[in-house]
């Protein structure tokens, strides 16, 4: 299984403390040891400072399932990778998006909605992840009916999504909020997971219970070769 | 439009300080009274006590749609009114379940699943109901976010549903819990709503987002005639 | 509620036979009667060789539901009108999308998928419409399992649509075709319905199963005032 | 992954001359052969005239998936084994259900609604099935929009389910009928998938395609250790 990372990364990590200090290599470097570390896949990584913005059309056609993670310079990424992007998802590439991805230009793209719209603030509150599909891939090997993360960005409803065809997660924050955290939507031959944690400053990328579903999302997103139509 | 209020009645709301004083003429009284309000709802209700358990043939024949409030006496409802409803459903007859009747036998049959699990604790605490499908008819008419409700019994995940077809509400709790509370589904010619608000010691029927709701979802429950097939 | 009716009207129909004889003020004209003959429906008409191609920002903001229409002169919609649809969809305007409007850029907007992709042939066939959610509002008042509609275009699968929300009609022709024909979606406040059935060279809009699905569906969309967030 | 084969086994395959030929050591027989030749799979199969007819607490308890093949007789199936099936599949067991079992009684537990219901006629028609969800894992491996399958029963609207939390496949036939014959759900911790095609005198159950769908259903069922809840 060929896994692509591609990370934003502006203003590039070294110049927010956090985020250095978390993720080293950048948070596609942590993610891409993370899948470098497992049989069953492939990695390459890609930032928005590379060739064609990252997205290489080589690349795009080599990724069986792409993992995306942007934050505030969602605009910059140009029309036409994104049309690259919807065309590769619609062919079969499963697309993961992090977090602040829910702003990218691809996601909207492809829900039809205004996706960077919810309520947030970020002050490290502390997450609790509740499991409301526990018959789905995605939770697969986590033996409880709720988690906490620590520290994390809060997201919160209203949430400008289409209802997820399965809603597998939910979030509550200290203070009160709640987030459709795990959603899982198909567009054509394409599977497409959203999940909310893992603001860059903090180490949620390392947390086990976040590691499992990560990795299940991305098996589950894999269609596979053989693809019809 | 025939709208059929049921309540299980049992412990007598005499004998419940809380619910005397809050539904001096039951929860079925409440509702009835509100139904009857409406210049398109004709209103009839019963009680456990009542000849065939409240669930006379006639009253259910009548019914465009059955609101339907239990609690613990859940198990006290035999089979055989329990295959009549069910009946009626497929038929057609909408089918509003409040609160406490998420456990009962004719939510649990048409589900497929223990919707008696879920977690909760009965301590009056705040809630907060959150819209999270505003497209949709049962939230018509309310122009939030959310709203709160300030003391209510708390109900938690996992609650033991199938995923509902359109999540309209989730409510959070003061201390921090979730629940799925308001769910749509259709079986048969039938269409269900699950409203989790309205422990009967609190006075969340009064309260007007509330009423909103259940008056959108009677309407929206409503099939109507020309029942095809 | 105020219907507004949006046709395509390329070729003009004066330039089509078929056209010309079956609807001889135009598409717009016989569902603009069809609409302005209801008591609670308010109609204005307006054609892509319009001011705005047709789409007046007034006439938009005046708007609750829009009956759209277009076929192979869908790529001529400037983007800036698909720009200001999907604002107004995503406010709560309701759309019903008829036949070849599948194609239609704003339709591929709210998917996120190539809604143009689908098979079809144009020989007059026979054609059965089977209703396979009884319980839906847009087949309230129809009697039947399934009708016919003498003559029309065929569409068949693979329709490169997302998985409906609420799946409510297929449709299978003479020479064994099968097109999922009535589908519904939402996108923000907005409600979404497709109806494959009607071409413009057959009396299609005329047969009354046809009419009332077309006035259940303006129904069902319109979401109506309070809009809320 | 432990696989059990159940067969309701009446009338006896050898009193039916289509089946005997077809299936000479039965439906449970050939499907035991197909699941015990794939690396991944552990066998059991059981009948109808078994101890606990053919439902065994040990086996059940064993069985991470279930495939189930029963026709007239499914009013015998006592509602205690019904009662261990449905209590097994809320836990985690998937279940796949073949053909007319249909009307099984533990589908319709599930469902919560008439699954029996449906039309059919039995004319060794030629059917069509239609892919319509290309992303599933379902049917994973398949290269077509739509395959035939040269001779089955079949099977018609209205059928009487729930709406597929995923419609992955469509059947038409020769005459012109149309079904939902691929769906899925969830109960619980437990995923469920019906596939229509299969009637016992045909060989259908040794078509490439048919056994591409079965093997990928019974892997996507699989949820496989590490349940939580």
């Amino acid at each position: 299984m060929n896994v692509m990372v591609w990370y934003e990364n502006q203003p590039l990590p070294q110049d927010v403390e956090g985020e250095r200090c978390t993720y080293p290599e950048g948070i596609q470097g942590a993610l891409g040891h993370l899948f470098a570390g497992q049989p069953d896949m492939r990695v390459r990584t890609a930032v928005m400072q590379d060739a064609y913005q990252g997205f290489h059309p080589d690349d795009l056609r080599w990724a069986d399932v792409l993992v995306y993670y942007s934050h505030k310079h969602w605009r910059d990424v140009e029309d036409v990778h994104v049309d690259a992007l919807q065309e590769r998802v619609l062919e079969g590439m499963g697309l993961v998006l992090l977090h602040s991805a829910h702003a990218s230009k691809i996601f909207s793209r492809l829900m039809g909605t205004r996706t960077n719209l919810l309520n947030w603030h970020e002050d490290g509150e502390g997450q609790r992840v509740w499991i409301v599909n526990p018959a789905h891939e995605i939770v697969k090997g986590l033996d409880v009916q709720s988690f906490t993360i620590p520290e994390d960005e809060t997201y919160c409803e209203y949430f400008h999504i289409p209802q997820p065809e399965e809603q597998v997660l939910l979030t509550t924050s200290e203070s009160g909020d709640v987030f459709r955290s795990g959603c899982c939507w198909t567009r054509g031959k394409g599977k497409i997971f959203y999940f909310s944690a893992g603001h860059e400053t903090y180490p949620v990328f390392y947390q086990k219970e976040v590691v499992q579903i990560i990795l299940n999302a991305v098996r589950w997103a894999n269609r596979g070769a053989g693809l019809n139509i």
